[in-house]
C-alpha cells in the first residue's frame, strides 16, 4: 500500500523509509520508538510501543522497512501504531524518495540550453564552470531541509522554476541584462550542495552553519574566476553581487542589499517561487472553506483553502 | 527647446509648465521664486531672482510658461536663471505633462479584452463594475505622486504591467485561479482616484489621508456587490482580500496580510514593478561606473549603473 | 453545584456546558476525553478516561452534561476525574454561559439615551442606523474570543464602558466634538458581530479572519452613509477614519494612524478598558504578595496582586 | 502691540522676551542675529541684519526688550525685520513668559486638596513630603522643553489634569486604590524639577542628561521613606514602581514595565494628556479642511483641522 | 557517588541537594516527583513514580537527600529512576551548592585592595560605604537565576573577572579614569542582592520584579551619597549613571545610554564575561564536532564545540 | 602656521592639504569654493568667496596649498575666509595628511611578532600569506573613512590596539584558542583595503559597494587557503567564520552570527576600541561639564565631557 492510499482506520502494511527515529521510554520505563516513514506519495507518523532495548537498537534513519499495524486517526491526522517493523535489505533507498517533478536528465537539459543561450561569453564561462564543478550534488540536492522543495532534486528544480519566470519579467523589461539575471538565478544557491549534507535525510554541516550557503556561493564563484582569469571583469563582481544579496535583507543574512535590478529580481522571484509552493502544500493539506496552521516560514501566516463549490 | 535637450551652460528658451511654485526672499529681503518646470521630456529647476511682490504675485502651479534664461550646472545638475517668464495662455496643459507609454485607448483595449477573457461570472461583473465606475480617471491618474508612475495614465499603466506578469506566473502555477489574480490586480490601486486629487500635479486629498486607498478601494467593491446582490459571495470576500492585503505587511498599510496565493502573487508583482521602475529611473539619471543617490522607497539603497564597456 | 463553590478534593456532581471537547487516545491506545465546563459562576478543567470510540463521539462543545466525579488539584488548579457525563437535553444552554454584568435591556437603554442626546443629526443618523442593523449581535457578541470581555453581551458592555470614560474626558478638553467622539466607540468594534461566529462558543468566521472586523465596521458606514446619501459628508469620512485607526499602530492592523484627537482618544480608552479588565482577571487568579503568569495580550508582562494586609 | 495680534506685513513695536538668540555672519561676512521673541500671548520670529560685532554682544537669551521694525509673511509664517532693538531693564522678565491657565495658588489649592483626601497614612505622607522637598519648583517648572506644556507651571498643570481624569477611571474600576493612584500622578515627573534648568527659558541639566528625570524621581521618593522610616513598606515599593513604569515600554526609558493596574493607568492618561495637548496646538496653527506638519512626537503623524462649516 | 561521576545505565546511590520539586499525577491518577538533584560537581534529573500522596507531601526544595535508584539514558541525558529518598538532617546545606572558583576571603582581598588602590577619595569611600552595606551578601549572592554566574558568589565573582579586564582596558586608553571605571564594576550589579531572595535556591523578590537590580543600586549609591553629604558631587552623578546605563540598550532596561567611556567600557565587559562563561558552559556540554542548542540568552544562537584533534 | 595652533581671530596663512572641494555660485551667481584643508595637526573649513569659472576650476582634492587669509569664529568653530590661495607643487602630501601614531615599521615588527608567537603552523601560514599579499596597503589604508581611525595607517593600528586588548581577554579565559583569535583580529578588516580606494581621501570603491568588505576577507582567506591545499582544514573554516561574523548582528551585515567565543571576543573588542576613539574625539571637541553633539555612530548619543575641577 502506498501511504497517499490511506484513508481510514484499519490494518495497514507499507513498504516506507525512515525519515526520523526518536527513542523514548514511557512512564513505566519501557522503551519506544516514535519514526516518521515515507514513500514517493508521502509521509506517516508511526508509534511502535513496548519495546525492548534490544529492538529500539535496531532502527535508526535511512533504513527501508516493510511496516505492519493499524491506522488510528488521532487529531485529524492519521497514525500508524506498528505491531511489526522489518529491515527490507534488498531495497534501494532512492525508491522511497521524493523526487522533483522533472528527472535529472530533463533539468540538465533545461539548464544546458540556458547556459548556450547566454550571449556573453565571461557570465556563460563562469556560470558552466561553477555549475560543472558540483554537477552531481546540483541536480539531486533538496533546496532545503523542511518547508519547500526539500526533496530530491528541489534545488536544480527551484532553480528552474524561476529561471522560467525570469523570461517573462525580461520581456517586460526588456533593458535587464538577461544573460546576468539567468546566471543570477542559476548559482543563487548552490552553496547548499556545502551547506547541506546529503540528496536524501539532509541536514545541515558544520561549514553550512559556520559560513552559510551565501558566502559559500560567493568563493565557488570567486575560484573559477580566478582560474579563468577574471576576477577583476565587472561582471564576476555583479555575479558574486547578486548571490551574496538574494536574502534581500541584512537581517535575512544578506551582508548586501541587492544595488542592480537583476538583483531584485533575482530575489523577488526566489520568494515567489518558495512562498508558492508552501502555500500549495498548505492548501492540500487543508479543508476546503478552512484556514491551515500557522507557518512560520511565512511570517506566521495560516493560508486560506477556499471553497470549492464557488470555483 | 525640449527640456532633454539641455546638455550644456548658455542662454535657452523652453516652453514649459509649472509644477512647483515656491516664494522665499533673500537675507536682502527681495522676492524671488524656486520653481520646477515640466515637458513632456524631462524636468528642470529654476530659479527667479530680483522680483517684486507684483510678479511673485503672477505665477502659480499649472501654468504654462516660455521660459528665458541662462543654463549653468549647480552640483552636476542644471539650473536654469530666468531673465523673463511669460504666461501662454493658450498652450494646452496637457501638451506639457508626462504621460504612459500607451494611449489611454490601447490601454482601455488591453485592460477590456482581460475583463472579457474571464471565465468566472461573479468576479468578471464585480470588476468590470468597479472600474467602470471611475472609469475616466482609472484610465488619467498617476498611480503615485512621486517615486514611480507619477504621470498622467500611470495608475492603468502600471496594473497592466502587473497583469502582463501575473500570466508568466499562472503559466508556472496552473492551479492559481487566473480570474481571481487578473481581478484583484486590477482593483488593487482604484482607491488612489479617491485618494490624490486629479491626473496631473496631484495632492493627497483629505479623504486620502483620513481613509487612505486601500479602505477606499475596499469600499469601492462592497457598493457595486451590494448592488447586485454578491456581497455574501465567497468571491467578492477575497477580492476584498486581495485589495486589503495587498501592501503586503501590515506596517505598510495592510489591515491583513495575504493568505491566499493570488494575493500574495499581486504583492510580489506590485513590488516587482514598482522598484524596476524606480531602479531604471535612478540608472538613467546616473553616470556609468556610479552609484545614484540613496532613494528612501528602496529601504535607502543605492543603485549601480554599470559600466557600459563591458556589456 | 457550582464551579465556584469548589474548593477542595473530593466527590462532586456540577451541571454546566462543555465549551472545548478533545479528543486523545493514551499510550495503552484507550480513548479519552479532555474537556472544559463552564457554568455562569467560572470555568473547570475536567478529564473523561478509559472510555471507548463510542462514548468518546458523543460528546461535543455546546452540550450541557450533568458532570459527576472527584476534584484533585493539579498544579495548584481543580482538575474534574469525570465517572459519568449525561446529557441534559432539557436544559436551556444560555443557562449556563457567563455575561456581562448588566442586561441587555439595561444596555440598549444606555446606548439609546447616548445616541438621544447626540445633537449632531448626520453623526446620529449614521449610528444609529448602523447599530440597529446588527442590534441582536451588538448585545450579545463577545468582545473577543479569549483574553478580555469574552462572554455573552461582551462587546456591547465594553463598548459602554468606554463611552463612560469619554464623558470625563470630554469635561476635561470641552473642545473635543462628543457627538463624534460617542458615535466613534458605539461603533468601532460592531465589525465583530461578522468576525465573530457567535453570542457563545465564538470562534473567528472565514469573513473574520481574511477582511478583519475594522474593514468590516468602515463596510457598514459605508453602506448606512450611501443609503441616506451622506457618504460625502466630512463627518462620515470622520467616523470611518476613527474605526480605521482605531487600533492605533499599524502593526496592529490599523490601516491609518489616529489624525484627529478624537480618534487618538478612542483608541487609548480602548486599551485602558481593556486592560483594567485583563488585569483585574490576573490578580484575582494570584495569590497577594505574588505575580501572575506572563500575558501575551500585556507585552508579555506579569501582573502583581499586592499584599493584603497593607491595603 | 500684543504678538497674538500680528495679522498683517507692516511696521510694529512689540515688547517681548527673547528666547533664542543665534548669532551669525551672510556670505559678505557682515554680523546678523536670528532671535525668537515671546511674550504671554505668543511666539515670533525675528532677524536682525547688517550690525556690528559690538551690536551681536549686546543681547542675549532672558533679556526683555523693545522690538521695532517690518513684519513679512516668509511661508505663511510672520517673521519680523528688526530695524531696533532696546533692553527694558526695568521689565519683568515673568511679565513676558507663557503660564498655566490656572494660578499657582489654585494648583497649590487643588494638590492640597487631593493630598487631604488621600486616607492611607504612608501613602500620603510621602507623597506630601516628597512634594514639600520642591514645592517651589513643582508649581513653576514646565513639564518639558518644547512639544507640550513647555509653559511655567506646566508640570503642575499636567499633572492636575491627569488626576482629574484619574477620578472617572476610579469611578469606572471601583477596585482601583485611588490613593496610590493620585500619588503615582502627582510624583510620576517630579523630577522634571532636576532634570530642566529653570521654570522659564529650561535646558536639561547635566544631571538630567545622565540620570534622567525617572530615576531622580524614584530617589527623591527614596529618601523620603528612608527618613520616615517606611523605605520597606510597600506602598513605598509600588510608589517607586509607578514612577519608575510611567514612560510604558523600555525603549522609552522605562527600566520596569507597569505591573499594577494603577502603574497602567498612569502612563495612559500621561499619554492622554500629552497629546491632547499637542494635537490642539497643531490644530490650532492649521487651517480648517487641511493637516498640520508631521509631528515627531506623535509618531510623525499629520494632525487634521476638520472643516468649520460641518461642526 | 558524585554526580559528574555518573557517567552509564544502572544502579547508583547519590547525596544530593534537592533545587526543584514538582509534584504530578499519572493518568491513573497516581502521585509521582520530578526532581532536579544537584551537589558540587554538577545537576541531575531525577523521577520518583508510584508514590502517595503523603509521600510527596514530604519532600521539599531545598532539602539535602540520600537518593537511591537506577540510572537510564534518555535523549542522551542521564535521567535517575527513584527508588528510595531519604532526608539526611544532619547535612549541611552549603556542602551541596555550587560555588565560584575563588574563596569568598580571596575574592574579598581582591575588593579590599582595589578599593585600597582607589585615589579619589570620593570615589573610594563611596563604593567601599555601599558594598560594606552588603558585604555579607556580595560575596554569597548568585549573580543570575541562570544562565551564567548561577553559583554561591557568582556576584562577586562576576564582578572581580570584569574588574580584571578593566586594568588591560586602561593600559590602552591611558585618558580614561580607572578609579571611577573600577568603582563602577564594583557597583554595577550590587542591586542584585535585593533583587534575588538569596544566596542559593535563589528566586526574584517582589521588590526585585516591581523595581530592577539597576534602580535598587542606584538607590544604594544614593543613600550612601546622601550620609556622606556627597550627592551633588559629579563623580557620584557619573557613578549612578554608569550603574544606570550598563544594560547598554533602553530595551535591556537601562534608562539612559552610556555617555562617557567608562560607562561604555562597563557595558561591553559585562557581555564579555557573562557570554564568554554562557560560552563555555554550551561547550562543556556539547560533543566536539557539533553545536549546542540555541541559547535565548545569546540570541538564539547555536554555539559551535570545535573538533578536538584539530586544536 | 599649524592648524592646531589657530587660537583666536585675525589673519593667517597655513600650508595645507585640500581633502575636500565643494564648488558653489551666490544668489548672485558669483562662484566660490568651500573647503575643507588638513594638515598633520587638525582640520579646518574655508571659504573662498568672489572667484571666477577658471579660479574655481583651479584647486581639487588631494592638492597641497597655502593658504592665506582672515579666521572668524562662526558657531564657536573658527573658519577661514580665503584672500589667496596658491599651489605647492614641490609638497608631498604625505607630509600633510594624519597618520597613526605608530610608524609603519612599527606596526609591522609588532604585527610579525605576533605571527612568528602562534604556534599552530595551519593558522599562522594562511593568516600570513593573507597579511602579506596586501601588505603595503595594510599598513597604510585607514580603517574607515570617517569616524574613527580615518587616517593613514588607522587600519594597521586598530588591528593592533584589538590584538593588545585580546591577551588579557586570553589570560581570564585560558580555554580560548590564542592563535585562531589573534589571527581573526589581524584579518577580520582586511577587505577594506579592496572596498576603499586609498590611504589617504579614501572613498568607496565600486566593488566596496557591491561586496563589502566582509566578504572580501573572506575571499582572500578562501584564495590562500586554497593554494596552500587547505581549504577543507577546520582552522580555515573557523577565520572565515570569524570575519564573517565579526559584525556581530545580521542587520550590521554579518551573514553569519559568532558561534565560537573567539568570534564573540573579535566582535565585542571591535566594538571597544571603535567607540573608545570616538568618544574621546567627542571629548576632545567639547568643553568641560558639557555634551558632545548626537552621534550617529554611536546610536545617536551625546557623549559628556565631565568637569575638570573634580578629576
Amino acid at each position: 500500500m502506498k501511504i497517499k492510499e490511506i484513508h481510514e482506520e484499519g490494518k495497514v502494511s507499507v513498504k516506507a523509509l525512515i525519515t526520523k527515529c526518536d527513542r523514548g521510554r514511557t512512564n513505566k520505563n519501557t522503551p519506544y520508538l516514535s519514526l516518521t516513514l515515507e514513500d514517493r506519495t508521502g509521509v506517516l507518523d508511526a508509534k511502535f510501543w513496548n519495546l525492548t532495548d534490544e529492538m529500539v537498537a535496531m532502527y535508526h534513519v535511512g533504513m527501508v522497512v516493510e511496516a505492519q499495524g493499524e491506522i488510528i486517526f488521532h487529531k485529524n491526522a492519521a497514525q500508524l501504531r506498528l505491531r511489526k517493523l522489518t529491515e527490507d535489505k534488498d531495497a534501494d533507498l532512492f525508491d522511497y524518495v521524493r523526487e522533483a517533478p522533472m528527472t535529472k536528465a530533463e533539468m540538465k537539459a533545461e539548464v544546458d540550453s540556458m547556459l548556450d543561450a547566454m550571449k556573453d561569453p565571461v557570465i556563460r564561462d563562469v556560470t558552466r564552470e561553477v555549475i560543472q564543478a558540483s554537477e552531481e550534488k546540483f541536480y539531486t540536492y533538496p533546496a532545503a531541509t523542511r518547508n519547500h522543495h526539500n526533496f530530491v532534486g528541489g534545488l536544480a528544480y527551484h532553480t528552474i522554476c524561476m529561471a522560467r519566470l525570469a523570461k517573462a519579467v525580461k520581456a517586460l523589461y526588456p533593458w535587464l541584462d538577461e544573460d546576468l539575471l539567468c546566471a543570477g538565478i542559476l548559482l543563487h544557491d548552490l552553496g547548499k550542495v556545502e551547506e547541506l549534507s546529503s540528496p536524501m535525510l539532509a541536514e545541515y554541516t558544520s561549514e553550512g552553519n559556520l559560513l552559510g550557503h551565501i558566502s559559500i556561493a560567493a568563493a565557488m564563484i570567486d575560484r573559477v574566476a580566478l582560474a579563468l582569469d577574471l576576477e577583476r571583469d565587472e561582471r564576476v563582481v555583479l555575479l558574486k553581487h547578486m548571490v551574496l544579496s538574494h536574502h534581500g535583507k541584512m537581517e535575512y543574512g544578506s551582508p548586501v542589499l541587492p544595488m542592480i535590478p537583476e538583483a531584485e529580481v533575482l530575489t523577488l522571484l526566489d520568494n515567489l517561487d518558495s512562498r508558492m509552493v508552501m502555500m500549495k502544500q498548505s492548501i492540500d493539506a487543508t479543508q476546503p472553506g478552512t484556514f491551515g496552521p500557522r507557518m512560520f516560514a511565512l511570517d506566521n501566516r495560516m493560508i486560506y483553502h477556499r471553497k470549492e463549490e464557488e470555483r
